[in-house]
């Protein structure tokens, strides 16, 4: 029987792997819960299972007689065998330091965690015998090739859906409204990371979490535009031989996949492909030029040092400015660019600068809006969105 | 350093297994050859590998003071780690059971071996804890997705280029020269799987070689025709996830691969996929009525006992009739499918009670000939071939 800790339960992620923590009550164990603001659902949560500890933006008033803890705490508590970290921007990092130190399986579905601090991270982990086990669709396919596999991988390819936008003519980029931003071809995901995935910044920020995942540089890991998101990555080896691994697109699979690792479980909801339905996969080379997210995010995971997580902080405040039409579409990319321009990096941080570089980021964002402090000239690219 | 025996060193197989021996001089050390006929090739490679033991379909005058033995000899000798059984047809039936005896580790790239006698070999080689490796594509891409987990595959899907006739109109299959089928799109092979592949006996077999080596039923046994041959197989897991692998056709890739196991060698000569160059991988289901020899051999192999054997000689003796203008290409079906109508199955043979289900097939299918004693009503589909 595994203890199951789940910080962020409310989001997308939380509540998926709870959907699979129900169906194996024999092998999983909720011992604990960590939420945000969303106080009424995780109310809901706690009284279906009951956990020993429970963390939320603020102490309720009474909840079934758990101990309310700090996420950090619940991260770290002898209790707990498994931490599903399904936070969302960085909110995740300190409770994963926290796992990564008490030698926990983590199984980690908030990338902005490796982003921001992937150094630190796997070099706690490794101190400390902790496990890192990714939920990314993406990441959890390149973990399933790599299985059995002496000799880690030489290349990987990072499959990429596309986005909404991908065929979208470039000149009307700019009209983008978050409405249509947030209608993801593919996946039902957050509103962050929907975002993300329509500008590339999502694909950026999973080619540095591989980076730190498999140890692997970044020449080495390519994008594929494969519109069908049935092949959720490939793994190519020394001797050019290639894995791939295929599903539906369905969330629970990878988060099951870390609860059930090394066993595969059954589980009648997961659907199994349809070869008769499946006709042709394709696969073309990503357009840089068309999502410059993509091109800033891998450039900063090359440059390494504190670029990371300013990109990080600012891309969470661009999209927030977008999906309260401050900004267009396009803006968000000229926020991230401009702020890593100005952003003045260190090298091997600590947490500590990692979290300043954090905050720097994300004031020099906000003071690029429309109106900030930062907004002299009036440029193009930042005027308000279309209200749509 | 691995001692190999190369069963069948002058054949298509031999050839790429010595290739990439070659390779590596200091990881696999050739101590045995073996070849029936083209002592011409022979004589070649024992001056270029100077092996200790070599074997032939006649004892030859003198050749570099090696010892002169029978291809059992060698696949059981002490002298030996490895044994590549590259052989055709039912030729390799006799060594591989010495050697699953001998607890050697086989590189099997004979399928007619684990078609016609799976059940004794599975059963000696776990017995004398030999260790099968499968060689051919395909079942070298399930073996390699299948490394690393625990619960085996709940379905395979075997890939199928579909061979030269694939898209050809039914009505003119049966004028198809000997020449024609020769062409495979694809592969270079042997004559023999050459033709066994455009008639799609070749992927038949392979589903009762995959039956054995993966120990599945034959319903979780499915074909793709996938003319890109890139994906060499796909196998899906109890959770519904998939993986697949992928590689440009090339034997010399699951040969090395059951040399290097493992590990993985990088080897210049093999090509890595090139996905500026893959559009698309397109997968359809097979058409069983248009290739009639497929049906024939799934079902040999689910009505197991003798079956399997009888199909195997009946095909053999057919394809050469084929080859050398005897009969049109439908026939070779319609003699496979007349002898195994006409065979007494013996459940749980014996090796020996196998030989004789393909003695006796092989006697019965000649008799089918044009002209043969078994000919009496001259059957439309067995008529001379055309003669291109």
């Amino acid at each position: 029987m595994r203890r199951i800790a789940v910080l962020g339960s409310t989001g997308s992620i939380g509540r998926q792997a709870l959907e699979v923590i129900r169906a194996r009550p024999d092998d999983l164990q909720v011992v604990a819960l960590a939420a945000n603001r969303n106080v009424q659902l995780l109310d809901k949560q706690i009284n279906e299972f009951r956990p020993r500890m429970f963390s939320a933006a603020a102490r309720p008033e009474a909840r079934c007689g758990g101990e309310f803890l700090s996420p950090e705490e619940i991260a770290g508590h002898p209790d707990v065998d498994l931490v599903i970290v399904a936070t969302a921007g960085q909110a995740g990092l300190s409770p994963t330091l926290a796992a990564s130190k008490a030698g926990k399986t983590i199984a980690l579905a908030n990338k902005e965690v490796l982003v921001m601090a992937g150094e630190i991270i796997m070099r706690e982990a490794s101190l400390h015998g902790a496990q890192i086990l990714p939920v990314d669709s993406e990441h959890s396919a390149v973990w399933q090739c790599l299985q059995g596999e002496q000799d880690g991988a030489a290349r990987l390819f990072l499959t990429a859906s596309g986005g909404p936008f991908y065929g979208y003519p470039q000149s009307r980029l700019s009209e983008i409204t978050p409405e249509q931003a947030l209608e993801h071809p593919v996946w039902k995901m957050g509103r962050k990371v929907t975002i993300d995935s329509a500008t590339l910044m999502n694909k950026g920020l999973e080619v540095i979490e591989a980076h730190w995942l498999f140890s692997l540089p970044f020449a080495s890991i390519g994008i594929l535009v494969h519109p069908q998101s049935i092949v959720h990555s490939i793994v190519e080896f020394a001797d050019g031989s290639s894995k791939a691994q295929l599903s539906w697109p369905d969330m629970r699979l990878p988060i099951q996949y870390a609860l059930s690792y090394p066993r595969r479980w059954p589980n009648p909801e997961l659907p199994h492909l349809d070869w008769s339905k499946i006709e042709s996969l394709t696969f073309e080379p990503v357009d840089h030029d068309r999502f410059p997210c993509l091109r800033l995010a891998v450039g900063a995971g090359e440059r390494g040092g504190t670029y990371p997580a300013a990109l990080c902080a600012a891309d969470e405040v661009a999209v927030d400015m977008f999906l309260n039409h401050g900004i267009g579409f396009t803006g968000i990319g000229e926020i991230v660019e401009r702020t890593l321009d100005q952003h003045r990096s260190i090298d091997r941080p600590s947490l500590e600068q990692v979290l300043a570089a954090d905050a720097w980021a994300r004031d020099y964002a906000a003071g690029l809006a429309p109106g900030g402090c930062r907004q002299t000239e009036r440029r193009n690219d930042l005027k308000p969105g279309n209200k749509g």
